[in-house]
């Protein structure tokens, strides 16, 4: 089988943004899914690993947008796995417009966990036979390093939030893409009117779930770069670094 | 072109809750989703009557669910005009499971304005042909009126809610569904764990936009009925009534 998955999505008009486009987080649900389908056809996913006591945990997720399709165009998702450590697999996402042209990357970072010990696993230790599906960079143009820092410690929470029912996924804990809509949802929507989020890069720390209250902090480190830090009391539970553009639409 | 319209939804694992189970929310998507198609199928979509400066505004939403899909699941929606007075239509859903059994029903009244002067239109003045569509109630078990009391004028907020950027759509407006899930997410998450929603009636009174803050109440009716109001100052929004019953995992 191919060492590279290529899947097709349309940016549905329900689920498009006021500018008529699709937002960061479809994008970063469009990702996930192609992911999940590449795993799958490859005998690695969800489910087939499950069956080992062994769970995917996404770990990093970084996109860089030149171009949100318009509502209702077809977006193609070309995903491998470039490499994989001991402690990790690196996947890499290429986003293609209907006309063939590159509209964007992505790069996520996973671990295997023991399901019972929630610790993780010796990747190629347990499967080496996942070392034949590795591609390489293919000249990937994304910084393979996604590092975070946490935000100054003096900064009051910009918000605070309790977990709701919409928040919480089929494996019980806050969605990953939850924390990005959450993230994003931090800045005033006026922004989203002359400007676009060109890059995008989460670092899922610590897991949460019913019954949590989050604190949210926004640092901004310049006008088009942003920290953003989700943390339950004194625990880190996921940074994000956002950096913006003037947008021009294409149409 | 059968008055009757059949759509296929999967419930993707990515999109359902912590039960493995498709949300309200997620029906009521789907629902509106086969409601376009249907529309544009028989060309009084959206775009096709937008050349005559009409939108469609949904004013009305019910749904009795008896099963909630299961992730992967795919879930069957027929629906049809059931009727067309001067000043609104009336449009049925049936849900159907993959085994052909009955899991839900809905029904959604929309009102036709005039995108120019925001006021409602003489529906079969405008477009006599519609009522070519009209395929009646074919023993349709939701009651035809959508009657939803306001909130008791003494209570409080539950809570208050800016409005964000993932709330907005692409018509410029708080999404339908986002109330949904707003007023869904009022509910602590312990209450999924033993209870279902198995009926959710939402009337649209008036649209909320960027910049607006809301004020979201809730009324407890009995153990098993809710309503909920959101409101703009002393402006009703949106207003809701919910049912709650035991739920019985079935898988």
């Amino acid at each position: 089988m191919n060492k590279v998955g290529r899947y097709k999505f349309k940016a549905e008009s329900y689920l498009c943004d006021f500018r008529g486009k699709a937002t960061a987080a479809l994008l970063g649900t469009f990702a996930l899914r192609a992911a999940t389908l590449h795993a799958d056809e490859r005998g690695f996913g969800y489910e087939q690993v499950s069956k080992d006591n062994i769970a995917w945990v996404l770990s990093r997720l970084a996109m860089e947008i030149y171009d949100y399709p318009f509502h209702d165009r077809t977006l193609t998702i070309e995903t491998w796995i470039e490499s994989i450590s001991n402690i990790s697999t690196q996947r890499c996402f290429h986003f293609i417009d209907e006309k063939g042209k590159t509209s964007g990357y992505a790069r996520t970072i996973w671990a295997a966990i023991n399901t019972t010990t929630r610790r993780p696993v010796d990747i190629l230790g347990w499967r080496p036979l996942l070392s034949d599906f590795i591609e390489g960079d293919k000249g990937f143009p994304l910084d393979k390093n996604i590092k975070i820092p946490a935000i100054k410690e003096s900064q009051n929470p910009t918000s605070c939030y309790a977990i709701r029912y919409s928040d919480i996924d089929i494996n019980k804990h806050v969605n990953s893409i939850k924390y990005m809509e959450h993230t994003i949802n931090l800045f005033d929507i006026s922004m989203f009117k002359s400007q676009r989020i060109n890059k995008i890069e989460m670092a899922y720390i610590v897991e949460s779930s019913f019954d949590d209250t989050l604190q949210l902090y926004k640092q901004e480190i310049s006008q088009s770069e942003y920290l953003i830090e989700i943390k339950k009391d004194s625990t880190s539970i996921c940074r994000s670094r956002i950096h913006w553009e003037a947008e021009t639409i294409q149409e």
